[in-house]
């Protein structure tokens, strides 16, 4: 499966369509559908650069997909028209127990009428700090802040503090945030602003050596994902051999070992992902779910990294507000009480078996990669993702929300009922693309970022 | 008065102290009256490295100033150990109508119901989208996001992609946020990350014009604060004839002007706070207050950088959250129907008068510049800050929250008794420090980052 050319060649990519992705006969069939959408999108489209911007902009998928949303409960979204999904984005993870969850949500309530933004922080920063470092194996301490990129940038500068050095690797296509230093699309970013950042291959023991190798004795930090989740692609846990090399190769340098958890954190296990591969992190990033979709993110540290952490300048306006906080003390406690994870992994499990087997009875083939509560699904012979793109709307015309290209979630909220219903849903929307395979075409500015253009 | 010696030089504050600013005696006397506060510092000490950091962490200020608050309503805040203080720091500029203002939750407690993180953002997203275009006379687009600092560093970043040019003119002792490009500690920052950042002075022609040429045919942007409100120092309004100098510069070379307003938006007009002196940017970053201290800030852009901003990528995990999206709806709606900004500037008239007065009365000249709603107040003849310093701590015995060396905010809550309070409270705290203004003592922390170490 290739990446966008875009993407591998760290180029910008082509100027986004606005409203009309496929043409204007899909768009008529869209007004029909969803008129309270189109008008919010006409309206969008004069007052937000690009009609949408950033991570949750619809302008690649499907073009019947909603932009915009007046409700979320449990594991379901409902559009501006009234449509119900069962949404396996999940806010694209920060829905870890179900939209709404009354009891995390009574919780952000109580501390908003106490105070939330004040001139210092409330106790609850200090009993979340403790509730992290009690949980995650390899932390001693706790940097809070607002987005999973003040996480990760936050991790660069510490370890480049603690350490004296500047190299730091990432691996390629590894998606950690949006800032200059790391934003995978680098318009209006000048060079300099990613000195000293360097590729290796995820999972590729070799790649990574001759890339600690290169850094000479500049080496800063080693940044690695909890297993490879890039957008287009099929996903790969991590390869126990490679987490450990990691591991290894930065107790030889003095470099820093950052996992960045912000998408993964505790839909894997209820601890720093890379305790699964038996491999302590100096420094991991957190954010989009220990609240539950209340916002806020956070660095945690090992000793070995403190005095870097001590040395840094990191603020913003709404770090220390103790809404979020409060929210996150009670997400991380039903974490720790219920037995959310093994139900997650038991559906997905119950949802991969189901999809394959649907797949396979209208005669396609599904890889279905990553761990099943966080699952890409990709078609075989599906090089410019046509299939894929009509699957998905052939699933949300059935209620169900996926996505042709980017992991998806599952949830706390979520039943065997859902799976069922989303398993049945797939077993028609299959048919239904089968149906009209050779009509098919690709979307046409996907196509343009993937490079066809 | 000198600016602090590490931030003239760029480089990084001395290892920030602990637990004991001001030696054990001093610790003793806080265990006493603040016992709460000193259990939840130790208790933080240990997993939050320095025990706090960020810009509400208390190692700069007097000793006896609490780090921990549990409460806030209105124009007040109460401590961990019940202390009462009427609060001019308003969590350093997000209560602009007071704390817990009970329409503005109620708006965002109903979003809450309905909806927050979802996987594409609510109706609300355009709607305060327009009313920030409709409100801000140089806006033609918004886009949302969470820290003022993602404000920031977008508008260089859209500037940079809008002009192909790479250089930025900064003034000198001004803060933008704490990112790599811009903060005024730079521990683990690699001066890379700085390329292409200059340095003029604010209010001084000349030295813009210098500054620009230097620039060459390479100039992207130039920043201003809407008045020079830096730390430690007097506060300056915008000079009219260097606004309007910016201005031409940059139309003449092709560059961006950036208002950076998230300090000072809507405490100085309703608008961008440059049409005051009458001068127009291509951009400018909002932040802190717009929701009344719901966590959203927003880049706001001219049609002139429209396409600049849309060639950026900029997201972040909750950005398109629609609970603070409400918040700031209701908060913008009383904005424009209230005398809120009015009163806020007469109570400050008041605040001003009253303080010079009662200085005046027991000897002492203050140095009170900038807005009468945004004051900074600096005692004459206290090069170390050691008068300033015993008068906060003074007026903190009196229940009133003033800061030593950044500026303070007016809100909306607040009442003319509640000026009086302040004014009677200072006219003590001012004879409590002339009895004892011979034993003062400079702050040993705050010596070391003024460069006397």
């Amino acid at each position: 499966m290739p990446r966008p050319e875009w993407l591998r060649q760290g180029r910008n990519p082509p100027f986004l369509s606005r409203l009309e992705p496929n043409g204007p006969s899909d768009r008529r069939n869209l007004m029909r559908a969803k008129p309270n959408d189109v008008d919010l999108r006409e309206r969008a489209a004069k007052v937000i650069p690009n009609g949408m911007f950033g991570h949750e902009a619809t302008h690649l998928l499907p073009a019947s997909f909603p932009q915009f949303f007046s409700r979320a409960k449990g594991a379901y979204i409902w559009d501006v028209d009234g449509n119900r999904y069962l949404d396996f984005m999940c806010a694209y993870g920060p829905n870890l127990l179900g939209y709404g969850d009354e009891l995390i949500d009574a919780a952000a309530t109580r501390q908003l009428a106490l105070g939330d933004t004040m001139t210092g922080p409330g106790p609850v920063l200090v009993d979340l700090c403790e509730t992290l470092v009690d949980m995650i194996s390899h932390a001693d301490w706790v940097m809070v802040c607002k987005n999973g990129t003040d996480a990760t940038t936050m991790a660069l500068t510490a370890a480049r503090a603690q350490t004296g050095k500047r190299r730091v690797l990432v691996a390629e296509g590894a998606y950690h945030g949006a800032a200059p230093w790391c934003t995978p699309m680098p318009g209006g970013i000048v060079p300099e602003e990613r000195a000293f950042i360097s590729k290796y291959k995820y999972n590729d023991v070799a790649s990574l050596e001759a890339a600690v190798a290169a850094a000479g004795d500049d080496l800063a930090a080693i940044f690695a994902s909890p297993f490879k989740h890039d957008a287009f692609e099929d996903q790969a846990l991590p390869d126990p051999a490679y987490a450990r090399r990691a591991r290894e190769l930065c107790d030889q340098t003095g470099a820093m070992l950052i996992v960045d958890d912000v998408r993964a954190g505790f839909r894997l296990v209820r601890d720093c992902s890379w305790e699964l591969v038996g491999v302590r992190p100096d420094l991991s990033s957190w954010g989009k779910s220990f609240a539950n979709g209340h916002p806020i993110s956070a660095l945690l540290g090992s000793n070995s990294c403190r005095a870097g952490a001590e040395a840094i300048y990191a603020t913003g306006s709404f770090w220390f507000s103790a809404v979020p906080m409060a929210a996150a003390i009670e997400t991380l406690r039903i974490l720790r009480e219920s037995d959310y994870l093994e139900r997650t992994i038991r559906l997905g499990e119950r949802l991969r078996e189901g999809l394959a087997a649907a797949a396979a009875r209208h005669g396609f083939s599904l890889r279905q990669t990553g761990p099943v509560q966080m699952p890409q699904i990709l078609f075989n012979d599906d090089p410019d993702f046509r299939i894929g793109f009509a699957w998905a709307e052939a699933m949300l015309e059935r209620g169900v929300y996926v996505h042709p290209w980017h992991n998806m979630f599952l949830n706390g909220a979520m039943s065997e009922t859902d799976i069922d219903f989303a398993i049945e849903a797939a077993d028609g929307a299959f048919a239904q693309v089968r149906e009209h395979v050779g009509e098919l075409e690709p979307h046409a500015t996907l196509m343009s970022l993937l490079g066809a253009h």
